[in-house]
Protein backbone atom coordinates (compact mmCIF):
# COMPACT_ATOMS: atom_id res chain seq x y z
CA UNK A 1 0.00 0.00 0.00
CA UNK A 2 1.29 3.67 -0.77
CA UNK A 3 3.09 5.16 2.31
CA UNK A 4 0.72 8.34 2.01
CA UNK A 5 -2.19 6.51 2.39
CA UNK A 6 -1.08 4.30 5.27
CA UNK A 7 0.58 7.48 7.04
CA UNK A 8 -3.05 9.15 6.82
CA UNK A 9 -4.53 5.70 8.34
CA UNK A 10 -2.62 6.19 10.98
CA UNK A 11 -3.20 9.48 11.50
CA UNK A 12 -6.85 8.47 11.17
CA UNK A 13 -6.71 6.38 13.86
CA UNK A 14 -5.86 9.05 16.08
CA UNK A 15 -8.14 10.93 15.32
CA UNK A 16 -10.72 8.64 15.84
CA UNK A 17 -9.07 8.24 19.52
CA UNK A 18 -10.63 11.77 20.40
CA UNK A 19 -14.36 11.16 19.06
CA UNK A 20 -16.34 11.04 22.12
CA UNK A 21 -19.11 8.51 20.28
CA UNK A 22 -16.39 5.93 20.63
CA UNK A 23 -16.37 5.96 24.29
CA UNK A 24 -19.78 6.19 24.47
CA UNK A 25 -20.51 3.35 21.80
CA UNK A 26 -17.01 1.48 23.09
CA UNK A 27 -15.92 0.86 19.52
CA UNK A 28 -12.09 -0.22 18.21
CA UNK A 29 -10.94 0.93 15.26
CA UNK A 30 -8.27 -0.74 13.13
CA UNK A 31 -7.42 -1.39 9.68
CA UNK A 32 -6.74 -4.51 7.81
CA UNK A 33 -4.00 -5.51 5.57
CA UNK A 34 -6.12 -4.91 2.42
CA UNK A 35 -6.92 -0.99 3.53
CA UNK A 36 -10.37 -1.84 5.25
CA UNK A 37 -11.44 -0.20 7.87
CA UNK A 38 -12.78 -2.53 11.00
CA UNK A 39 -14.64 -1.33 13.88
CA UNK A 40 -15.62 -3.95 16.21
CA UNK A 41 -18.19 -3.17 19.63
CA UNK A 42 -18.54 -5.31 22.22
CA UNK A 43 -21.71 -5.86 23.84
CA UNK A 44 -23.01 -2.38 24.68
CA UNK A 45 -26.77 -3.08 26.97
CA UNK A 46 -27.16 1.24 26.97
CA UNK A 47 -27.68 0.74 23.14
CA UNK A 48 -30.21 -1.41 23.13
CA UNK A 49 -33.89 -0.49 21.96
CA UNK A 50 -36.76 -1.72 23.94
CA UNK A 51 -37.05 -5.46 22.33
CA UNK A 52 -33.59 -5.65 23.82
CA UNK A 53 -31.82 -5.58 20.56
CA UNK A 54 -29.17 -3.63 19.59
CA UNK A 55 -30.54 -0.44 17.75
CA UNK A 56 -30.28 -0.43 14.11
CA UNK A 57 -29.36 3.21 14.56
CA UNK A 58 -26.27 2.03 16.51
CA UNK A 59 -25.53 -0.71 13.51
CA UNK A 60 -25.88 2.43 10.91
CA UNK A 61 -23.17 4.13 12.82
CA UNK A 62 -20.87 1.36 12.59
CA UNK A 63 -21.38 0.66 9.10
CA UNK A 64 -20.83 4.77 8.20
CA UNK A 65 -17.50 4.56 10.64
CA UNK A 66 -16.59 1.24 8.25
CA UNK A 67 -17.09 2.78 4.98
CA UNK A 68 -15.95 6.39 5.90
CA UNK A 69 -12.65 5.22 7.35
CA UNK A 70 -11.81 2.76 4.73
CA UNK A 71 -12.56 5.90 2.08
CA UNK A 72 -10.88 8.79 3.98
CA UNK A 73 -7.44 7.59 3.40
CA UNK A 74 -7.43 7.51 0.03
CA UNK A 75 -7.80 11.79 0.21
CA UNK A 76 -5.90 14.17 1.27
CA UNK A 77 -9.05 16.50 1.96
CA UNK A 78 -12.21 15.49 4.25
CA UNK A 79 -15.12 13.42 2.68
CA UNK A 80 -18.39 13.56 3.96
CA UNK A 81 -20.77 11.10 3.77
CA UNK A 82 -23.78 12.19 1.67
CA UNK A 83 -25.72 8.59 1.03
CA UNK A 84 -26.35 5.54 3.42
CA UNK A 85 -27.95 3.09 2.94
CA UNK A 86 -28.31 0.56 5.63
CA UNK A 87 -30.42 -3.36 5.06
CA UNK A 88 -30.96 -4.65 8.38
CA UNK A 89 -30.91 -8.50 7.68
CA UNK A 90 -31.63 -9.66 11.01
CA UNK A 91 -31.81 -8.62 14.68
CA UNK A 92 -28.64 -8.60 16.25
CA UNK A 93 -29.15 -9.64 20.55
CA UNK A 94 -26.12 -9.63 23.26
CA UNK A 95 -23.48 -9.70 20.91
CA UNK A 96 -20.46 -8.13 19.72
CA UNK A 97 -20.44 -7.07 16.18
CA UNK A 98 -18.05 -6.41 13.65
CA UNK A 99 -18.05 -3.76 10.77
CA UNK A 100 -16.18 -3.66 7.62
CA UNK A 101 -15.51 -1.57 4.54
CA UNK A 102 -14.52 -2.42 1.06
CA UNK A 103 -13.79 0.17 -1.25
CA UNK A 104 -16.02 0.44 -4.40
CA UNK A 105 -14.92 3.75 -6.20
CA UNK A 106 -13.12 6.89 -5.29
CA UNK A 107 -13.74 9.68 -7.72
CA UNK A 108 -12.85 13.33 -7.71
CA UNK A 109 -15.72 14.72 -6.31
CA UNK A 110 -17.91 11.09 -5.04
CA UNK A 111 -16.36 8.10 -3.30
CA UNK A 112 -18.32 5.11 -2.85
CA UNK A 113 -17.84 2.25 -0.51
CA UNK A 114 -19.56 -0.91 0.89
CA UNK A 115 -19.95 -2.07 4.34
CA UNK A 116 -20.91 -5.58 6.14
CA UNK A 117 -21.51 -5.84 9.69
CA UNK A 118 -21.00 -9.56 10.92
CA UNK A 119 -21.88 -11.47 14.49
CA UNK A 120 -18.98 -13.27 15.61
CA UNK A 121 -20.59 -16.25 14.70
CA UNK A 122 -20.10 -14.86 11.04
CA UNK A 123 -23.34 -14.40 10.67
CA UNK A 124 -23.82 -10.92 8.12
CA UNK A 125 -27.01 -9.11 10.11
CA UNK A 126 -26.47 -5.83 7.96
CA UNK A 127 -24.88 -4.32 4.88
CA UNK A 128 -24.54 -1.30 3.37
CA UNK A 129 -23.68 1.79 0.74
CA UNK A 130 -21.55 4.86 1.60
CA UNK A 131 -21.54 7.72 -0.81
CA UNK A 132 -18.89 10.50 0.25
CA UNK A 133 -18.40 13.66 -0.75
CA UNK A 134 -14.85 15.03 -1.23
CA UNK A 135 -14.75 18.27 0.11
CA UNK A 136 -11.91 20.94 -0.19
CA UNK A 137 -11.12 21.44 3.56
CA UNK A 138 -7.62 19.50 3.75
CA UNK A 139 -7.16 16.41 6.49
CA UNK A 140 -3.33 17.02 7.08
CA UNK A 141 -4.02 20.87 8.86
CA UNK A 142 -1.26 20.07 11.05
CA UNK B 1 -57.59 9.31 14.23
CA UNK B 2 -58.92 5.48 14.98
CA UNK B 3 -59.40 4.33 18.65
CA UNK B 4 -57.10 1.41 18.40
CA UNK B 5 -54.61 2.92 16.83
CA UNK B 6 -54.43 5.74 19.45
CA UNK B 7 -54.10 3.56 22.06
CA UNK B 8 -51.57 1.34 20.09
CA UNK B 9 -49.47 4.85 20.51
CA UNK B 10 -50.05 5.33 24.00
CA UNK B 11 -48.21 1.95 24.50
CA UNK B 12 -45.57 2.34 22.45
CA UNK B 13 -44.54 5.96 24.21
CA UNK B 14 -44.45 3.77 27.35
CA UNK B 15 -42.86 1.10 25.58
CA UNK B 16 -39.64 3.53 24.36
CA UNK B 17 -39.73 4.19 28.00
CA UNK B 18 -38.15 1.22 28.39
CA UNK B 19 -35.73 1.60 25.53
CA UNK B 20 -31.83 1.95 26.89
CA UNK B 21 -30.97 3.74 24.38
CA UNK B 22 -33.66 6.15 24.97
CA UNK B 23 -31.32 7.36 28.23
CA UNK B 24 -27.62 6.91 25.99
CA UNK B 25 -29.21 9.19 23.69
CA UNK B 26 -31.49 11.57 25.33
CA UNK B 27 -34.41 11.49 22.98
CA UNK B 28 -37.69 12.43 24.02
CA UNK B 29 -40.38 10.99 21.78
CA UNK B 30 -44.22 12.12 21.37
CA UNK B 31 -47.04 11.94 18.45
CA UNK B 32 -48.24 15.26 16.77
CA UNK B 33 -51.86 15.62 15.53
CA UNK B 34 -51.29 13.80 12.28
CA UNK B 35 -49.81 10.64 14.33
CA UNK B 36 -46.43 11.28 13.27
CA UNK B 37 -43.69 10.19 15.52
CA UNK B 38 -41.43 13.19 16.48
CA UNK B 39 -38.07 12.32 18.20
CA UNK B 40 -36.49 15.20 19.87
CA UNK B 41 -32.73 15.15 21.47
CA UNK B 42 -31.45 18.40 22.97
CA UNK B 43 -27.38 18.37 22.33
CA UNK B 44 -25.63 15.31 23.64
CA UNK B 45 -21.63 16.14 22.77
CA UNK B 46 -20.94 12.28 23.93
CA UNK B 47 -22.45 11.81 20.95
CA UNK B 48 -20.33 13.88 18.53
CA UNK B 49 -17.58 12.33 16.00
CA UNK B 50 -14.11 13.73 16.35
CA UNK B 51 -14.91 16.92 13.93
CA UNK B 52 -17.34 18.05 16.54
CA UNK B 53 -20.57 17.32 14.65
CA UNK B 54 -23.43 14.98 15.61
CA UNK B 55 -22.43 11.76 14.13
CA UNK B 56 -23.86 10.65 10.84
CA UNK B 57 -25.32 6.98 12.56
CA UNK B 58 -26.79 9.17 15.66
CA UNK B 59 -28.69 11.13 13.32
CA UNK B 60 -29.96 7.83 11.30
CA UNK B 61 -31.15 6.90 14.63
CA UNK B 62 -33.39 9.65 14.97
CA UNK B 63 -34.74 8.56 11.40
CA UNK B 64 -35.10 5.19 12.31
CA UNK B 65 -37.32 5.40 15.05
CA UNK B 66 -39.31 8.21 13.37
CA UNK B 67 -39.96 5.93 10.88
CA UNK B 68 -40.53 3.05 12.72
CA UNK B 69 -42.78 4.73 15.69
CA UNK B 70 -45.03 6.61 12.62
CA UNK B 71 -45.69 3.26 11.01
CA UNK B 72 -45.80 0.94 14.21
CA UNK B 73 -49.65 1.70 15.55
CA UNK B 74 -50.82 0.68 12.18
CA UNK B 75 -50.23 -2.75 12.71
CA UNK B 76 -50.95 -5.62 15.65
CA UNK B 77 -48.07 -7.11 15.22
CA UNK B 78 -44.28 -5.75 15.69
CA UNK B 79 -42.74 -4.67 12.10
CA UNK B 80 -39.14 -4.50 11.57
CA UNK B 81 -36.87 -1.84 9.92
CA UNK B 82 -35.71 -3.37 6.67
CA UNK B 83 -34.11 -0.84 4.54
CA UNK B 84 -33.04 2.29 5.96
CA UNK B 85 -31.83 4.96 3.15
CA UNK B 86 -30.57 8.11 4.90
CA UNK B 87 -29.45 11.61 3.10
CA UNK B 88 -27.13 13.61 4.83
CA UNK B 89 -27.62 17.40 4.03
CA UNK B 90 -25.36 19.38 6.05
CA UNK B 91 -23.79 18.74 9.10
CA UNK B 92 -25.47 19.42 12.53
CA UNK B 93 -23.00 20.97 15.40
CA UNK B 94 -24.12 21.65 18.96
CA UNK B 95 -27.53 21.79 17.94
CA UNK B 96 -30.90 20.15 19.13
CA UNK B 97 -32.33 18.23 16.53
CA UNK B 98 -35.85 16.98 16.08
CA UNK B 99 -37.38 13.78 13.73
CA UNK B 100 -40.41 13.34 12.19
CA UNK B 101 -41.84 10.38 10.10
CA UNK B 102 -44.28 10.95 7.68
CA UNK B 103 -46.34 7.35 6.95
CA UNK B 104 -46.30 6.17 2.72
CA UNK B 105 -47.95 3.54 2.82
CA UNK B 106 -49.18 0.40 4.87
CA UNK B 107 -48.97 -2.77 3.36
CA UNK B 108 -49.95 -6.38 4.19
CA UNK B 109 -46.36 -7.27 4.52
CA UNK B 110 -44.29 -4.10 4.05
CA UNK B 111 -44.84 -0.56 5.10
CA UNK B 112 -43.01 2.54 4.07
CA UNK B 113 -42.43 5.80 5.41
CA UNK B 114 -40.46 9.07 4.95
CA UNK B 115 -38.71 10.62 7.81
CA UNK B 116 -36.53 14.07 8.14
CA UNK B 117 -34.29 15.61 10.60
CA UNK B 118 -34.31 19.15 11.46
CA UNK B 119 -32.62 21.71 13.53
CA UNK B 120 -34.05 24.47 15.87
CA UNK B 121 -33.54 27.03 13.00
CA UNK B 122 -35.22 24.83 10.90
CA UNK B 123 -32.75 23.49 8.58
CA UNK B 124 -33.40 20.39 7.54
CA UNK B 125 -30.26 18.49 7.95
CA UNK B 126 -31.01 14.60 6.93
CA UNK B 127 -33.79 12.85 5.26
CA UNK B 128 -34.70 9.07 4.72
CA UNK B 129 -36.76 6.69 3.67
CA UNK B 130 -37.94 3.46 5.99
CA UNK B 131 -39.00 0.25 4.66
CA UNK B 132 -40.16 -1.79 7.66
CA UNK B 133 -41.25 -5.73 7.40
CA UNK B 134 -44.72 -6.68 9.45
CA UNK B 135 -44.19 -9.95 11.67
CA UNK B 136 -46.58 -12.01 12.79
CA UNK B 137 -45.40 -11.88 16.27
CA UNK B 138 -48.52 -9.88 18.03
CA UNK B 139 -47.70 -6.12 19.35
CA UNK B 140 -50.47 -6.50 22.34
CA UNK B 141 -48.96 -9.61 23.80
CA UNK B 142 -49.60 -8.63 27.46
CA UNK C 1 -40.08 31.92 -10.47
CA UNK C 2 -36.45 32.93 -11.42
CA UNK C 3 -36.28 34.17 -15.28
CA UNK C 4 -32.99 32.55 -15.52
CA UNK C 5 -34.65 29.40 -14.18
CA UNK C 6 -37.48 29.67 -16.23
CA UNK C 7 -35.12 30.35 -19.42
CA UNK C 8 -33.09 26.84 -18.59
CA UNK C 9 -36.27 24.97 -17.88
CA UNK C 10 -37.44 25.82 -21.12
CA UNK C 11 -33.83 24.65 -22.92
CA UNK C 12 -34.09 21.72 -20.87
CA UNK C 13 -37.78 20.69 -22.36
CA UNK C 14 -36.18 21.22 -26.01
CA UNK C 15 -33.07 19.25 -24.77
CA UNK C 16 -34.80 16.58 -23.36
CA UNK C 17 -37.35 16.40 -26.83
CA UNK C 18 -33.52 14.97 -29.06
CA UNK C 19 -33.40 11.81 -25.98
CA UNK C 20 -33.79 9.09 -28.19
CA UNK C 21 -35.08 7.30 -24.84
CA UNK C 22 -37.82 10.03 -24.91
CA UNK C 23 -39.05 8.09 -28.30
CA UNK C 24 -38.45 4.64 -26.57
CA UNK C 25 -40.19 5.07 -23.82
CA UNK C 26 -42.85 7.53 -25.43
CA UNK C 27 -42.52 10.03 -22.05
CA UNK C 28 -44.05 13.27 -21.84
CA UNK C 29 -42.26 16.31 -20.37
CA UNK C 30 -42.93 19.61 -18.76
CA UNK C 31 -42.71 21.71 -15.64
CA UNK C 32 -45.59 22.98 -13.40
CA UNK C 33 -46.56 26.02 -11.91
CA UNK C 34 -43.94 25.10 -8.95
CA UNK C 35 -41.05 24.34 -11.43
CA UNK C 36 -41.32 19.89 -10.22
CA UNK C 37 -40.59 17.72 -13.41
CA UNK C 38 -43.57 15.89 -14.75
CA UNK C 39 -42.99 13.09 -16.59
CA UNK C 40 -46.09 11.75 -17.90
CA UNK C 41 -45.97 8.11 -19.61
CA UNK C 42 -48.75 6.42 -21.96
CA UNK C 43 -49.25 2.74 -21.74
CA UNK C 44 -46.61 0.90 -23.52
CA UNK C 45 -47.02 -2.66 -23.59
CA UNK C 46 -42.87 -3.07 -25.21
CA UNK C 47 -42.27 -2.29 -21.49
CA UNK C 48 -43.73 -4.79 -19.73
CA UNK C 49 -41.85 -7.72 -17.70
CA UNK C 50 -42.57 -10.86 -17.96
CA UNK C 51 -45.57 -11.06 -15.67
CA UNK C 52 -47.77 -8.73 -17.43
CA UNK C 53 -46.91 -5.38 -15.36
CA UNK C 54 -44.59 -2.42 -15.96
CA UNK C 55 -40.91 -3.50 -15.13
CA UNK C 56 -39.39 -1.21 -12.09
CA UNK C 57 -36.63 -0.48 -14.03
CA UNK C 58 -38.74 1.50 -16.36
CA UNK C 59 -40.57 3.07 -12.83
CA UNK C 60 -36.83 3.99 -12.12
CA UNK C 61 -36.42 5.58 -14.98
CA UNK C 62 -39.20 7.91 -14.59
CA UNK C 63 -38.26 8.53 -11.24
CA UNK C 64 -34.51 9.43 -12.52
CA UNK C 65 -35.74 11.84 -14.77
CA UNK C 66 -38.21 13.51 -12.78
CA UNK C 67 -35.73 13.71 -9.97
CA UNK C 68 -33.08 15.01 -12.40
CA UNK C 69 -35.12 17.47 -14.41
CA UNK C 70 -36.05 18.99 -10.97
CA UNK C 71 -33.03 19.94 -9.70
CA UNK C 72 -31.26 21.13 -13.18
CA UNK C 73 -32.38 24.55 -13.60
CA UNK C 74 -31.25 25.26 -10.18
CA UNK C 75 -27.68 24.94 -11.86
CA UNK C 76 -25.57 26.31 -14.59
CA UNK C 77 -23.61 23.54 -14.75
CA UNK C 78 -24.67 19.90 -15.96
CA UNK C 79 -25.71 17.74 -12.75
CA UNK C 80 -25.21 14.06 -12.62
CA UNK C 81 -27.36 11.16 -10.75
CA UNK C 82 -25.30 9.47 -7.89
CA UNK C 83 -27.71 7.91 -5.94
CA UNK C 84 -31.43 6.62 -6.63
CA UNK C 85 -32.98 5.12 -4.23
CA UNK C 86 -36.34 3.43 -5.20
CA UNK C 87 -39.02 2.22 -2.99
CA UNK C 88 -41.57 -0.05 -5.25
CA UNK C 89 -44.76 0.05 -3.57
CA UNK C 90 -47.12 -1.58 -5.88
CA UNK C 91 -47.46 -3.11 -9.19
CA UNK C 92 -48.43 -1.07 -12.25
CA UNK C 93 -50.15 -3.00 -14.67
CA UNK C 94 -51.75 -1.12 -17.81
CA UNK C 95 -52.12 2.25 -16.83
CA UNK C 96 -50.37 5.73 -17.95
CA UNK C 97 -47.80 6.86 -15.16
CA UNK C 98 -46.80 10.43 -13.95
CA UNK C 99 -44.00 10.98 -12.01
CA UNK C 100 -43.28 14.03 -10.41
CA UNK C 101 -39.86 15.71 -8.61
CA UNK C 102 -39.83 17.79 -5.41
CA UNK C 103 -36.54 19.94 -4.62
CA UNK C 104 -34.83 19.22 -1.57
CA UNK C 105 -31.99 20.70 -1.62
CA UNK C 106 -29.21 23.01 -3.92
CA UNK C 107 -26.38 22.64 -2.81
CA UNK C 108 -22.64 23.98 -4.44
CA UNK C 109 -21.50 19.88 -4.77
CA UNK C 110 -24.61 17.67 -4.68
CA UNK C 111 -28.23 18.09 -5.14
CA UNK C 112 -31.05 16.14 -3.49
CA UNK C 113 -34.96 15.50 -4.71
CA UNK C 114 -37.50 13.25 -3.76
CA UNK C 115 -39.71 11.85 -6.40
CA UNK C 116 -42.97 10.09 -6.56
CA UNK C 117 -44.90 7.78 -9.32
CA UNK C 118 -48.43 7.81 -9.28
CA UNK C 119 -51.65 5.93 -11.50
CA UNK C 120 -54.25 8.37 -13.36
CA UNK C 121 -56.09 6.98 -10.19
CA UNK C 122 -53.76 8.48 -7.95
CA UNK C 123 -52.33 5.30 -6.45
CA UNK C 124 -48.81 5.91 -5.33
CA UNK C 125 -46.85 3.12 -6.93
CA UNK C 126 -42.97 4.11 -6.15
CA UNK C 127 -41.35 6.52 -4.27
CA UNK C 128 -37.48 7.73 -4.51
CA UNK C 129 -34.68 9.52 -3.85
CA UNK C 130 -32.06 11.11 -5.63
CA UNK C 131 -28.88 12.35 -5.08
CA UNK C 132 -26.93 14.12 -7.92
CA UNK C 133 -23.58 15.77 -8.20
CA UNK C 134 -23.00 19.16 -9.80
CA UNK C 135 -20.28 18.92 -12.49
CA UNK C 136 -18.15 21.90 -13.40
CA UNK C 137 -19.54 21.53 -17.51
CA UNK C 138 -21.79 24.37 -18.38
CA UNK C 139 -25.24 23.81 -19.34
CA UNK C 140 -25.49 26.80 -21.49
CA UNK C 141 -23.01 25.75 -24.26
CA UNK C 142 -24.48 27.10 -26.77
CA UNK D 1 -26.78 -26.52 -6.76
CA UNK D 2 -30.02 -28.15 -5.48
CA UNK D 3 -31.98 -29.91 -8.61
CA UNK D 4 -34.89 -28.20 -7.83
CA UNK D 5 -33.33 -24.56 -7.91
CA UNK D 6 -31.26 -25.62 -11.54
CA UNK D 7 -34.48 -26.51 -12.84
CA UNK D 8 -36.27 -23.53 -11.67
CA UNK D 9 -33.52 -21.12 -13.29
CA UNK D 10 -34.48 -23.04 -16.19
CA UNK D 11 -38.19 -22.15 -16.36
CA UNK D 12 -36.95 -18.34 -15.43
CA UNK D 13 -34.99 -18.28 -18.73
CA UNK D 14 -37.69 -19.36 -20.95
CA UNK D 15 -39.95 -17.19 -18.66
CA UNK D 16 -38.12 -13.86 -19.42
CA UNK D 17 -37.74 -14.91 -22.91
CA UNK D 18 -41.57 -13.73 -22.93
CA UNK D 19 -41.24 -10.44 -21.18
CA UNK D 20 -41.72 -7.45 -23.59
CA UNK D 21 -38.89 -5.66 -22.58
CA UNK D 22 -36.57 -7.91 -23.36
CA UNK D 23 -36.78 -7.42 -26.80
CA UNK D 24 -37.08 -3.85 -26.47
CA UNK D 25 -34.09 -3.37 -24.51
CA UNK D 26 -32.26 -6.12 -26.50
CA UNK D 27 -31.18 -7.95 -23.14
CA UNK D 28 -29.64 -12.05 -22.69
CA UNK D 29 -30.00 -13.68 -19.58
CA UNK D 30 -28.30 -16.70 -18.67
CA UNK D 31 -27.08 -17.72 -14.67
CA UNK D 32 -23.73 -18.25 -14.43
CA UNK D 33 -22.30 -21.23 -12.25
CA UNK D 34 -22.54 -19.92 -8.84
CA UNK D 35 -25.86 -19.33 -10.25
CA UNK D 36 -25.74 -16.06 -10.31
CA UNK D 37 -27.93 -13.96 -12.97
CA UNK D 38 -25.99 -12.57 -16.08
CA UNK D 39 -27.81 -9.74 -17.85
CA UNK D 40 -25.85 -9.01 -20.93
CA UNK D 41 -26.87 -5.71 -23.06
CA UNK D 42 -25.39 -4.80 -26.31
CA UNK D 43 -25.54 -0.97 -27.10
CA UNK D 44 -28.92 0.12 -27.90
CA UNK D 45 -28.65 3.76 -29.08
CA UNK D 46 -32.65 3.74 -28.82
CA UNK D 47 -32.09 4.20 -24.96
CA UNK D 48 -29.87 6.75 -24.23
CA UNK D 49 -30.66 10.36 -22.46
CA UNK D 50 -29.93 13.84 -24.99
CA UNK D 51 -26.39 13.87 -23.76
CA UNK D 52 -25.43 10.67 -25.43
CA UNK D 53 -25.03 8.10 -22.69
CA UNK D 54 -26.93 5.31 -21.81
CA UNK D 55 -29.95 6.20 -19.79
CA UNK D 56 -29.43 6.00 -15.19
CA UNK D 57 -33.33 4.36 -15.61
CA UNK D 58 -31.57 1.68 -18.01
CA UNK D 59 -28.75 0.69 -16.19
CA UNK D 60 -30.70 0.48 -13.04
CA UNK D 61 -33.49 -1.96 -14.68
CA UNK D 62 -30.37 -4.47 -15.69
CA UNK D 63 -29.26 -4.35 -11.89
CA UNK D 64 -32.92 -5.24 -11.02
CA UNK D 65 -33.32 -7.84 -13.24
CA UNK D 66 -29.82 -9.05 -11.74
CA UNK D 67 -31.07 -9.51 -8.50
CA UNK D 68 -34.74 -10.44 -8.86
CA UNK D 69 -33.62 -13.28 -11.13
CA UNK D 70 -30.88 -14.24 -8.44
CA UNK D 71 -33.07 -14.69 -5.81
CA UNK D 72 -36.29 -15.75 -7.65
CA UNK D 73 -35.00 -19.21 -8.27
CA UNK D 74 -34.31 -19.97 -4.19
CA UNK D 75 -38.34 -19.39 -3.74
CA UNK D 76 -41.02 -21.23 -4.54
CA UNK D 77 -43.20 -18.32 -4.79
CA UNK D 78 -42.78 -15.46 -7.24
CA UNK D 79 -40.29 -11.96 -5.36
CA UNK D 80 -41.37 -9.10 -6.13
CA UNK D 81 -38.68 -6.29 -5.68
CA UNK D 82 -39.52 -3.69 -3.07
CA UNK D 83 -36.15 -1.50 -2.42
CA UNK D 84 -33.59 -0.69 -5.62
CA UNK D 85 -30.70 1.80 -4.17
CA UNK D 86 -28.84 1.87 -7.23
CA UNK D 87 -25.25 4.43 -7.34
CA UNK D 88 -24.34 5.54 -10.82
CA UNK D 89 -20.26 5.39 -10.26
CA UNK D 90 -19.58 6.65 -14.15
CA UNK D 91 -21.27 7.45 -17.46
CA UNK D 92 -21.60 4.42 -19.74
CA UNK D 93 -21.19 5.59 -23.79
CA UNK D 94 -21.37 3.66 -26.52
CA UNK D 95 -20.84 0.08 -24.89
CA UNK D 96 -22.39 -3.56 -24.24
CA UNK D 97 -23.59 -3.63 -20.48
CA UNK D 98 -22.91 -6.61 -18.56
CA UNK D 99 -24.97 -7.06 -15.22
CA UNK D 100 -24.60 -9.59 -12.26
CA UNK D 101 -26.65 -10.02 -9.43
CA UNK D 102 -24.99 -11.79 -6.25
CA UNK D 103 -27.22 -13.42 -3.28
CA UNK D 104 -26.71 -11.88 0.11
CA UNK D 105 -29.63 -13.16 1.99
CA UNK D 106 -32.50 -15.39 1.68
CA UNK D 107 -35.27 -14.97 4.52
CA UNK D 108 -38.92 -16.22 4.77
CA UNK D 109 -40.03 -12.98 4.34
CA UNK D 110 -37.88 -11.02 2.38
CA UNK D 111 -34.39 -11.21 0.23
CA UNK D 112 -31.32 -9.50 -0.38
CA UNK D 113 -28.74 -9.44 -3.53
CA UNK D 114 -26.00 -6.65 -4.05
CA UNK D 115 -25.78 -6.23 -8.12
CA UNK D 116 -22.78 -4.73 -10.56
CA UNK D 117 -22.99 -3.81 -13.85
CA UNK D 118 -19.53 -3.54 -15.94
CA UNK D 119 -18.41 -2.45 -19.12
CA UNK D 120 -16.81 -4.94 -21.73
CA UNK D 121 -13.43 -2.99 -21.08
CA UNK D 122 -14.66 -4.48 -16.78
CA UNK D 123 -14.96 -0.41 -15.92
CA UNK D 124 -17.91 -1.38 -12.50
CA UNK D 125 -20.12 1.79 -13.61
CA UNK D 126 -22.99 1.03 -11.44
CA UNK D 127 -23.81 -0.68 -7.82
CA UNK D 128 -26.84 -1.12 -6.59
CA UNK D 129 -28.43 -3.20 -3.67
CA UNK D 130 -31.97 -4.39 -3.82
CA UNK D 131 -34.88 -6.04 -1.37
CA UNK D 132 -37.33 -8.39 -2.74
CA UNK D 133 -40.29 -9.41 -1.01
CA UNK D 134 -41.10 -12.96 -0.90
CA UNK D 135 -45.12 -13.63 -2.13
CA UNK D 136 -47.71 -16.11 -1.36
CA UNK D 137 -48.15 -16.85 -5.23
CA UNK D 138 -46.36 -19.99 -6.40
CA UNK D 139 -44.26 -20.15 -9.27
CA UNK D 140 -44.83 -23.58 -10.27
CA UNK D 141 -48.24 -22.79 -11.59
CA UNK D 142 -48.77 -24.97 -14.53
Amino acid sequence: MDVEIRERMEKLIAFFDKAPIKKTFGMDFSYNEKGEAIFVMPYNPNLNHALGGIHGGVISTLLDNAGWFTVAPHYKTWIATVDLNVQLLDHAKETRLTAVGNLVRTGKRLAMARMDVHTDEGELIATATGTFSVTSVPIDSD
